[in-house]
């Protein structure tokens, strides 16, 4: 240890690895519990693979390559074989299948939760490492699978907190667009990546500016020119007439984009497929409030091959110049029919959908007034020698069902109640030498204190006629008794 | 994509590093959730950590090594910074505890789980990632902090499952062994920690492979030479008999220690805060059942500096030769008053234990015949349009509160009740097309249908009469209740 004692390293966090403690952390956990919950009411089987897969195994790396390490965490093993870290939850999902086919029911559905590392540059709100929650059906073609991922997104969103009416999932499916491109002699390829490109920012750009980037191209504020997809105007129009052909209920919406598709045989299946989600949906009772059908929904990952889901927080929150702005997206996904089938070269068709944890947990935090997440109970020693049965009475505090903790420092009275301060404790119960020759305990309502402590200087009589109520030495048999008093006061008072 | 869909990589797990589902799973996250819950009913607040920190942080690595990799994963970031995944959760939280230290209440108190990550060679049952469930007080020096820690996991084993009596926490603390060397002439350095290993090794050698170990070495079966410590044979004796001393209870086991130490006026440290911490445990009514003062325990990592503590369970199970073993140590932990003293530069004490979710999860599986993990109850349609109405009958059955899902591939009557085995359903729910018509489902009792199958063969006769308790048609109203009547018997069952 003399090398390691010479040196002192500096203790320091890397970039974008985020440390999550208290109420923050708390809150994304009871999203993930809640949300797993229900995807395993719906019949998914959890799974969890580990941090690593093979860098070849995650799809976007060639394992020809010297250092494969763009976007994702990437190491050589042992054995000279690339490693990365998974950067979602989706491409292990897919080796796991590839690997353990014959023995999996199938369909099979699963879920998961846990961190994602991804190597980019982070920012504010970006991180290199964060959770996501997923559910994934493999196996199955039907529209009902996607319907079903949509439905019970409507019911993990609201286990995990989010009303109805505060939030919309939409659905759409590449399918339209694509069949609408081959009818104008858009094929594969660069042309049809721009178009795709251009109808993901109608949000941000409205419609004429997507009619620019749709055709000649689009020069922005700063000056700085994009070039468009090159499609003439009658072409730009029918995508542009796509895009916008969400009416107020699906059935509508589905009328609509079906006129906007006439002479576009090769969207018909995707419409077909969509009607057929549809239906699925109204079996299972999902409101128009909750899921929507809307052709403008594309998604920026490459690997979807037909429909699309997009969960979008409809509550409000301000932009930088205090503008109210909507939350946007805390989850999508869609189908994948070549992830899986990359590995065993045989058509195997799968659909997923994924939750963010960490932004839908900031969504919710901003929504409500963050609640006050309240620490232990502390039992104090003030009396030196009293450590042992400060134990025992914090020991009766958790047999009663409260979280309680006795303060180990060696400081005195003022310190420690400082510390039960920092500790956000609802109560302090002090053992002084006066208490234990008496059998007695001292419980203090630190809230209580807190919220009379601006009398003590406006109007110190009143202040001390009411230290009475924040402060009472009890007998030790009374102490459990008084103290889930105070909580039930502290909690019916948030 | 062309790229990749020449390249078709092959669907294989990395050595190590497990895929984890089912029942097995499930098992290990609830021993997580109980553990933590233990934890925070102590005081004890969450924190999690990403998985990077900087390998210098990590304490064993020294920075201007070429490629720290040697036992943990590790990578070199965009600024060149070595970054290596935690082997462990304490170093993480010394390094954020030297980063917050101002900010944080002290003592510290925290509670982690999550994955660690070893780079070495696996094996049956070892693991590159594996999961811990750890707690640590830092900046209290106190035995009672240490009298905590051994209280706090008797409750969490219990928690998670291991009956009292069926564990041990076993404590000792290194400045014993280390008050006697001294005495005996034995400073810091190699000849310390040869004898330390060679205590750590009694178990499994006995006191005469020890005494051997501590002289002038042992010859093992295979011929090999172990060079000793090179005590003198009194010397060695002494320290047998410190690591012989425990006794019936912890006063007698003090008392038996004090003795073996006796002109060892180093060891009276150690003598006293061993006694300091029994103090406490009594308080808190640790039964001598549930925890044990051994002065065998030495612990092998180099990191501790006091206390050691060991979880080890009772329970008995075979080795390979069919001989009962016990299962042995699930968990333990110590003080470590370096490790966040190496960043801060000024004395930083803390104490810790962490438990093995892994080895923990699979004692006690082997310990229980392995409780049978039921799938949800699975819909299963016969008529092909019937997708969407199954659905309907699947949302029923989860608003009654049980888990339910729908088939959703295209194969017929007999595969889709295959899938419902493959899903250890314990009820399948049919709709045909007369089903339909008649406002009626059938409902099939899985796992009675199983038990009777064998009489299929052997009785036909009472097999045919015994199927209309195996499966009935009822009105689509009755559905609910019959399968939970299906469910509570399946429960009764088992």
């Amino acid at each position: 240890m003399s090398k390691d004692e010479a040196f002192r390293p500096k203790a320091r966090r890397p970039r974008g690895l985020p440390d999550r403690r208290g109420a923050g952390l708390a809150a994304e956990r009871a999203i993930v519990d809640r949300v797993l919950g229900v995807y395993q009411a719906w019949g998914f089987e959890r799974l969890e693979t580990s941090a690593f897969e093979y860098a070849d195994a995650l799809g976007k790396f060639l394992p020809d390559q010297d250092r494969p390490n763009d976007g994702v965490f990437a190491l050589q093993d042992d054995d000279a074989q690339w490693l990365a870290l998974r950067y979602d939850l989706t491409a292990p999902l897919a080796r796991f299948v590839a690997e353990n086919y014959d023995a999996l029911p199938k369909p099979y559905r699963r879920c998961a939760a846990g961190p994602v590392w991804r190597n980019e540059k982070p920012g504010p709100g970006r991180f290199r490492e964060f959770w996501q929650c997923d559910a994934d059906t493999v196996g199955s073609a039907s529209p009902a699978a996607d319907a079903e991922m949509i439905a019970m997104a409507c019911a993990a969103l609201e286990a995990a907190g989010v009303k109805r009416g505060d939030y919309v999932l939409k659905l759409s499916t590449r399918k339209l667009l694509d069949g609408l491109l081959a009818a104008v002699g858009v094929g594969e390829g660069a042309q049809r990546l721009t178009v795709l490109r251009a109808a993901d920012k109608l949000d941000r750009l409205g419609p004429d500016g997507v009619r620019l980037l749709l055709g000649p191209g689009r020069k922005d504020e700063s000056g700085d020119f994009t070039k468009g997809a090159g499609l003439d105007s009658v072409a730009a129009d029918r995508v542009l007439a796509l895009l916008a052909a969400r009416r107020a209920s699906r059935a509508d919406t589905l009328a609509a984009v079906q006129q906007t598709l006439a002479g576009a045989n090769a969207a018909t299946e995707g419409l077909a497929e969509l009607a057929a989600t549809n239906a699925v949906l109204d079996a299972l009772g999902v409101g128009e409030d909750q899921a929507q059908i809307d052709p403008a929904i594309v998604r920026g990952l490459e690997y979807y091959t037909g429909a699309v889901f997009e969960a979008e927080l409809l509550l409000e929150t301000k932009d930088e110049d205090g503008k109210p702005v909507r939350f946007g997206s805390v989850g999508g996904g869609g189908r994948y029919d070549d992830l899986v089938s990359r590995f065993k070269g045989q058509p195997i068709p799968a659909t997923g959908f994924s939750i963010g944890v960490s932004r839908l947990a900031a969504a919710l935090a901003m929504a409500q007034t963050a609640q006050d997440h309240d620490g232990p109970v502390v039992v104090l020693p003030f009396y030196a020698e009293g450590m042992a049965e400060c134990f025992a009475l914090a020991a009766d505090l958790r047999a009663a069902g409260l979280a309680a903790e006795v303060y180990l420092g060696g400081s005195g009275p003022k310190a420690q109640l400082k510390y039960a301060d920092k500790r956000n404790a609802p109560a302090a119960v002090i053992l002084g030498g006066d208490e234990r020759a008496a059998g007695a305990v001292t419980v203090k309502d630190l809230k209580l204190g807190l919220a009379l402590s601006a009398l003590a200087e406006s109007d110190r009589e009143a202040w001390k006629a009411r230290q009475s109520e924040v402060q009472q030495t009890i007998p030790r048999a009374a102490m459990v008794d008084h103290v889930r008093a105070i909580l039930a006061r502290t909690e019916a008072e948030k």
